[in-house]
């Protein structure tokens, strides 16, 4: 069985490994205060091109995504997000359980657009009842989002400026941030994603990593305090250097870019191969995942010999599939799946 | 500077990083319904005697204690914890932030009595106007408490006599559970953990794991949609197996015992010295935290090449110290404490 | 100005403050456990023709649904509603400040069906990763609807299998439950409301009481220790005694009946005068609020001499309003708008 | 039976129920934006002295703590209290229901001191593990305490001083504050509690109102979006008149001083009888509420005539007692006590 199913089937990549093996006997102190994180800091603070912005490493997403939310909000405040956002449906109302509501948007694409966080704001402000509903007080994008598809800056600027406008934080969560760096048509840096957002995490766990998610803060107010929300969110690791070590190891070395590059060029070999045989893509990735609308027939064929996730049923005949790459992705993988693919 | 303020100063037992590298690039499936999980899952159902614990593996103490709290309490309902308890002082509000009081009672070591909770719950119950205050409905005890002492089995039965009538759950933090196992005074034993409570945790991260607390669960209405509750708290790992699978080593190979064992022979070296140097202890611990009291200038003089905790001031000229030990503590660090105790 | 923008733009129906004068210094117990509260409480049983219902008396809608809900739930668990239910768009995120997801169905008129429910719990049960999602628990009705539509009898009861089959609470917001009631096509009767439902209320504020919502549960679960639940949310009245002595008073008396029905036929009036010169209804309410569909013009000749609620825009040259009647509505009043209704 | 036992065991004062029963027509708009309002705001800016006040009305004493300490908090900040305080023992976790820890005080009589928050404060900003515990971020008083005693203007004004030291917003219940500007030794006036507190409120449940809360606010940061959370909370009362109609009888009258000072007066007689005949008070309480320690024997002896609250039990032959004056006290009633207390 060729596993294509999500992006952390395995363990991280190697060079974490060794890392962790090298240093596993240094005294340090606790609760990410240690040397390995505050280099890594310094190596995301240079990348993010600010020295000015707070890193603070979380081990994994969901707690991310409820730490910054809660931490950011007043308690009759409320989070836009795409309909199909992660912290819509698949955190098992973690925002909520802080006392938020998600206040979703429609989206075909996983995207959510300036002129409907607009539209949104601009209904509640005008009404005069607004005080019975809540309040919309920051806008949460995933980026790459759940469905693969990537903002483009000049998309980003324009949600920034409705932000401004209204007085919302705009927060994104990069758990696969790295395979949208990675995209050929990516023109959201580093530093533009710093400059542009109150806060956003660069995803460890789906990149590379063991685990962990670097969460930086450009907005002083949600600074303020932050290690105190991470402690009571559940997110203070003890043995912080974990995370430091980790980051420090992918992003010293770049090996967070250089895997990511890989996992996309393999993803995209993979849509090739279902472009040219004829089926159709349900959303139009150029990240890690990718989407085929495939009959059933095939789905079968493909089934006997590949992991992959069934996304949604379009009909009685036809299905839309995930197949997704990743670090661990290995070359003769993807070229047996290609191949199958075309005797489909 | 030789350390002993903490047991979590350095990484994983070596056994735990070997096992990590030959499996990883073994693929799994994600969130802790992997192999590695279900075998340690095994292995706690068999050290505890009873085939019907649900087991589920969490990443860090404060995590674990919200998440069982959380999962356990009706909104009005609270928990009774000492006062000195993880949980009233060191967690940064986190029960609390789930919308739950801690009832603190006092305590002089750490630990707390069936007759303080009975007297609680009868004050509650036979007050009319009760329904104006907050139920109580759990018992939170640490094992070794936070000063290293620990519940003998007649005291653990004795509160579980007084939960039984007044429908208080029980629940025992372990966070350093192997240092309590280890003691020569114990008798509370696995099964007899998984006998007298409705849930506690075997704690990891301070007894040799990277990280991870394994949560076992004998109360059915507890058991039920457990994993929904670690979800939305922020604690169910993409890559469960790393939990699992330290699990399965510290425990399948019953390296948490041994190195356990040792690291309270090694504090009970660091007592014994303290004790015949005619230094008072503020704790009679039988575990691997250790608490003289100290006239300032002996402390003074042991900071020069030892790090440990000052745990609180007596006076202007006495304080109290904490010594820690762990899997990682070397004789040779031991031995030149004790040489330099005497010399004091 | 004539006034139909709302049902609780006066104070109370008459007897009820007489009878606060009357009783004013008779001197009770507090907290809803006063011999009027009992009075009530009784009457109430009757009505629905089961004593062992618990009948308790809260101030306001959003404290009984946030009260409820929040009692009911465990905290991974959400509370199914329509898209316009109350709770999910008017209560400024009070059931989320609870810790708990509303889960939102789309609704053309206010109501939801039991299809609907069925396929959301279908789809959530089928779902692998379900435990990453919010556990579907409760479904919030109102009747009559924020439209002004009513559930009959046989919708009710299939969304009661549709709940029993998934193991959901059936929750009924009665805001405007007096005119529900008073409706000609109603054949959800007292008695069938609290046999089909775990806990519905019955609305006062918005049927001649100066406030007051009379909570009434039948689920043995939900019944234990609601008292606590009360104080917690803030909704435990120190004169509690007005609570009961306002419903003893609309109950005891059949004035609550009596006066719903008036203002019924007085909406129906206003709607036959709408439907008669030709403009449609945007929803087809039985009961005591009427959303004609008027264009601009029309709505500016109106807004001279009414006030009336604007509901919503239909485009740019036609409009949605909202036209209320209650107890106080005078027939001069309705006989003056259906006057210039046939003018326009 | 003549009942003592609490201060709100009747109705409210008449005048209230004539201005009700005139105004009962009347149309307004609902929610508390109504001409009643406004002019009890007017009122209470004017009693105060100060036009920036935000004025918001609540219907009960727990709603409105929990209200204001819920907007003014962020998560990881708790509410120094008396260990006493009715948010840490009465109102059955209403404050932890909204995330927030009340951080305890000892207090032998109510009060807490300047000393007792400035020595709290200092331990967690100097605990360098700070971030792992609740912030300190608001203090809690109650004028008059629970106990009857009072805060004087030079303990306020030091009380300030630390909060403003630390940080800390000063927030004071007034649930019976209108006893404490009646007493003799009062110095704290409605302008110096503006001026020294970031919001305080003026009771009315317990001062001639059927209910009602008057929510003052100076702090500007609290003031933003405030009427969101009181929709939250489940506190916006739809017929919002009610309550400013209550205020503004009472505010623009006078009557809530005269009652109050006519309650006090009472007070004060049952007091002397006490101390006259030679019982010790528990708590020196210049208010409403007094608390004479009495011997069994007389206990059960003015039991068969008299209603009030067994406070506490001192030891096997003693008890202290709880007699409370109100608005509603007639003379001859305390005429008939103090004549049995002379008998005793």
């Amino acid at each position: 069985m060729i596993r294509f199913e999500c992006d952390y089937g395995e363990g991280a990549h190697p060079r974490i490994l060794e890392r962790l093996a090298e240093t596993n006997l240094f005294q340090t102190c606790g609760y990410g205060e240690d040397e390995y994180c505050e280099n890594a800091r310094r190596i995301i603070r240079t990348l993010c091109g600010d020295d000015s912005l707070l890193v603070q490493f979380l081990v994994g997403g969901t707690q991310a995504n409820a730490t910054v939310i809660a931490a950011a909000l007043r308690p009759h405040q409320g989070v836009i997000a795409a309909q199909t956002g992660h912290i819509n449906v698949h955190e098992s109302g973690a925002i909520e359980a802080t006392g938020h509501k998600v206040l979703p948007i429609a989206s075909g694409d996983g995207k959510i657009t300036a002129g409907q966080i607009h539209a949104l704001c601009q209904a509640h402000w005008s009404d005069a009842t607004r005080e019975h509903m809540v309040q919309p007080a920051m806008v949460y994008l995933s980026q790459p989002t759940e469905n693969g598809t990537l903002y483009l800056r000049e998309e980003l600027a324009a949600i920034r400026a409705v932000c401004d406008a209204f007085g919302l934080l705009l927060y994104v969560d990069g758990a696969r941030l790295g395979y949208g760096l990675a995209a050929a048509c990516n023109d959201v840096t580093l530093p533009e994603l710093a400059r542009l957002t109150d806060a956003f995490y660069i995803g460890g766990t789906k990149v590379g990593a063991l685990f962990g998610e670097a969460v930086v803060i450009r907005n002083a107010a949600l600074q303020k305090d932050f290690r105190y929300h991470i402690k009571q969110r559940g997110g203070m690791l003890a043995k912080g250097r974990l995370l430091g070590l980790q980051f420090e190891t992918l992003l010293g070395e770049e090996l967070y870019f250089s895997i990511a590059k890989r996992a996309v060029e393999q993803a995209l070999r993979i849509r090739d191969a279902f472009l040219e045989k004829g089926f159709a893509l349900r959303y139009d990735s150029p990240t890690n995942q990718q989407f085929p609308i495939l009959p059933v027939r095939a789905v079968e064929a493909l089934k006997r010999d590949y992991a992959f996730s069934h996304w949604e049923q379009v009909d009685e005949a036809r299905a839309v599939l995930r197949f997704c790459t990743s670090w661990a992705t290995e070359d003769a993988a993807v070229e047996a799946l290609i191949r199958d693919v075309r005797r489909l």
